[in-house]
């Protein structure tokens, strides 16, 4: 085989080359979307209880094929063991929380106004509206969550639990555990009687075929977590097209946090543990790590300096995913090691041996040059952060304000002693972020009803989704009202029967009961 | 003054020219999105009370204000004068149906998660989410519906009512009525102590004017209602900007009606009639009047397509809004008439004076010409609807299944009787638009919680969203989380207290109740 027609995985603990996988030739996309598209109006891809028992199948599955997961998962991404289990365990429960989310159908978010001849100004007939599925979704795997963010990752899930066939194309870091996840999706999809198109895995590590994707006529929508370079590159293609289709894209950011000086005095040393563990857990990979932290200036915001930089240098050299990103994170860093604003704390990081290894490391520059100098609020992927000093309030409210769109942010304050402060530094990471956590840290994303993971651009494309949580599935529906239609063509959420006891506002207001009940 | 500095209506129904007034040069666009943007951050645009004041003091002062108002919308429309009145009170009702729902919280979507130091697969934080503002909104107003969907239209209201300040570029066609009722919109603003930046008014006719707007960078989405073309303009735009913003385009559709055999024979006559009413009404100017409808061949058939064309061969000329839509007709039209596969059953219509009116006109085609040919599948704005025959269910639903994305879409049928055939087009007509319509047009959108005006591309560019009805202020709010927040730093509508009775998803169950009554 060429190395046109197969992709291979390289353990970055060692740098070994692993097995080659047949990689998706871009004129084979056309069949696939067809066939995803065919599927859309199988009548079997509406029924709920399918869909939902493939989504507990494909966790079932995934679950009794743990042990030879987990290996090759950390083979093909050098994360740890623990990582491994845990994120392959919250890949489940995600599956099968969806599948609880639309067996209850919460996701229809179904609205019902009865026909009234007296309304004002005009008398309304009956109008009934819910959420259908877009179409067949495409989906673009990340390297640094290869089950979470992956083949049947979140995006997956929320695309398939609410009715959409799924084209995805796996993150080519990983092509080994990729076909194995895939492989049970689309065992679990044929085990529940779902159409087999419902569900198609391709591969390859050329932009043609993710552009042949994204340009494909039937591709309703696209989910992607990964760079803004890839992510805008996609979002471009998209919009190009002749019918453009929203690409949901979450492209990471520096989630600036903010230590103040009452924080530093109160709980500094737990606060500067738990800040090494956040940018060192999964080397820093993590599109909430927190990039930059402002400190005050001063002895007490020294010395938190001094012991964050301390337990950094004692860290062992960290597996970073692939040997691009790492030498990425390298020349960022020996960018801003050669800034006269910048100054590092812990030596300048290098390439380490075997596989590819890095060094964490923290570098301090003035929060003053952080507000001027665009180039210290770009994201630097790995273990790394920037401490940027700040002398005063208005100092620190500055550069947090010149910040762009974010993920998430943090503010560690003592709220009781500074309550004037706390406001406005909260007022300020709000309105730039998705979700701003109060004396933590943003590593850390729990997947229930009131997670948020999105934000601004240029941390996403769409600032008003989000691409964890329950309400990850809004991205792959689109309302429509059915107006004086006959009881039996309405969809079973709209009938005036509501035997699952799903939440609608009928007439305006909230209710579970059947009309005319 | 010179054309370029001012901008003056013609009244559709005499030709006269009226007065001029100033138009925005693009170079003042930058300080109204600052101050926009600044507004932003003002504590009083985050009163929720004031800013239903303002929706209902601006409903007050539009009512009383109505003579003169409907005067000049009548003279810079000609639309008649049941129409201004109609419109206008719908545009009040507007305003004050999206001040009850704020007041209610219901927009703001409320989502509590607590802390669960058991939860599996990992312990979770206490996790709030809502929607906030996603800051200044450029809103782009339609001619056809100069009070509705003007500068005071759906959109402005769906954007103030949840904080978003508002750029309002008036339709060039229409700059007395814009500036009258953008004054009565400022007043109220003032009078509701609001900023003042919360609200303004640009005019002009030049694409500089709209560009400059879309790309200031303090705007973070875009609404308009008009054109495909403009739409798809303003989208290009605003995705290709460094920091892409929304485009919530609705661009008008063909909306294709399907007539069935049956239903022609229980109430052909009634269907004929509604339907001249639909296509006339407002010289079948709406985006949603029934461009297109499938008929079954055969006696019957004939009979109803010979009852329309007389229908409007005996109406009178009717207004259109401008010489250049007028015109655009009469030579869609002329391209029609001159193809072979079309065949025109009222006289071909041309330009009628005085001002710029035309007849109503039917043209008939087959099902199998209208499944090929694109250009029978574009909508033709005014009053004009073409008739496809359908011989076989087959022919008719491969037409059908032809259709791209559209606002709305009609069924005429004997569901009694023609059960299987009534399934199947509906579900054909689901998939390709927001709304279907049984036993009825798609004129007239009554502005309700469960209203759908939205649709797939090109229908509009974003088919997740509604521009009209309680849903709408979706599209100007962002999801924002707060993990782990003291009660004093969140905001009101996520704190374990309840005042508003705001309905709240905690711990996964809907409930409007305070946490820990």
């Amino acid at each position: 085989m060429t190395p046109e027609t197969t992709i291979s995985a390289t353990d970055p603990r060692s740098g070994e080359r692993l097995d080659a996988h047949p990689a998706t030739p871009p004129s084979a996309i056309p069949e696939l979307t067809a066939a995803a598209a065919a599927a859309c109006s199988d009548a079997r891809l509406h029924d709920t209880d399918r869909r939902a028992a493939a989504l507990r199948g494909a966790a079932a599955r995934l679950r009794a094929d743990g042990e030879r997961l987990r290996d090759r998962f950390q083979r093909e991404s050098g994360l740890p063991a623990a990582r491994a289990a845990g994120e392959l365990e919250r890949t489940c429960v995600q599956l099968e929380a969806l599948a609880d989310v639309v067996a209850d159908g919460a996701h229809l978010e179904p609205i019902i106004d009865r026909a009234d001849p007296d309304a004002a100004p005009a008398p309304r007939p009956d109008l009934r509206r819910m959420l259908v599925p877009v179409g067949p979704v495409a989906v673009f795997g990340a390297s640094n969550f290869p089950f979470a963010f992956g083949v049947a990752g979140g995006d997956t899930a929320a695309a398939l639990a609410v009715g959409c066939p799924v084209v995805a194309k796996g993150h080519p870091a990983q092509p080994g555990l990729n076909r194995a996840v895939a492989d049970h999706v689309a065992a679990a999809i044929e085990e529940a009687q779902l159409p087999a198109a419902a569900f198609a895995l391709v591969q390859g590590d050329t932009p043609e075929i993710g552009a042949a994707l994204v340009r494909a006529q039937e591709i309703a929508a696209v989910a992607f977590t990964g760079s803004t370079k890839g992510g805008r590159a996609l979002f471009d293609l998209a919009a190009a097209r002749e019918r453009p289709i929203p690409v949901f894209a979450e492209m990471g950011s520096v989630n600036p946090a903010v230590v103040t000086a009452g924080a530093l005095r109160r709980r500094g040393a737990e606060i500067a543990q738990t800040f090494v563990a956040s940018i060192t857990g999964a080397a820093g990979q993590l599109c909430t790590k927190p990039g930059v932290v402002l400190v005050p200036e001063g002895e007490e915001g020294d010395r938190w300096c001094a012991d964050v930089a301390e337990r950094l240098a004692a860290a062992q050299p960290l597996v970073m995913l692939t040997a691009r990103m790492r030498d990425a994170l390298v020349d960022q860093l020996a960018d801003l090691a050669a800034r006269d604003d910048v100054r590092p704390l812990t030596p300048s990081s290098a390439r380490q041996e075997p596989g590819f290894r890095i060094d964490a490391a923290t570098y301090e520059t003035s929060a003053t040059a952080l507000a001027t100098a665009p180039a210290l609020r770009e994201e630097c992927f790995g273990p790394f952060a920037l401490l940027a000093r700040y002398a005063s309030q208005d100092e620190l409210l500055t550069a947090v304000r010149a910040f762009d769109g974010q993920l998430a942010t943090a503010l560690h304050a003592d709220v009781a002693a500074e309550p004037e402060l706390a406001q406005q530094l909260s007022a300020a990471l709000e309105r730039r972020c998705g979700r701003v956590v109060f004396d933590g840290w943003p590593t850390g994303v729990a997947v229930t009803w009131a997670m948020q993971h999105g934000g601004p651009y240029p941390a996403t494309t769409a600032p008003g989704e989000t691409s964890v949580g329950m309400t990850a599935t809004r991205r792959f529906q689109r309302p429509v009202c059915w107006q004086d239609a006959p009881q039996e063509l309405l969809p079973q959420a709209l009938r005036d029967a509501n035997p699952r006891g799903t939440w609608r506002r009928v007439d305006g207001q909230l209710t579970n009961a059947s009309i005319g009940a």
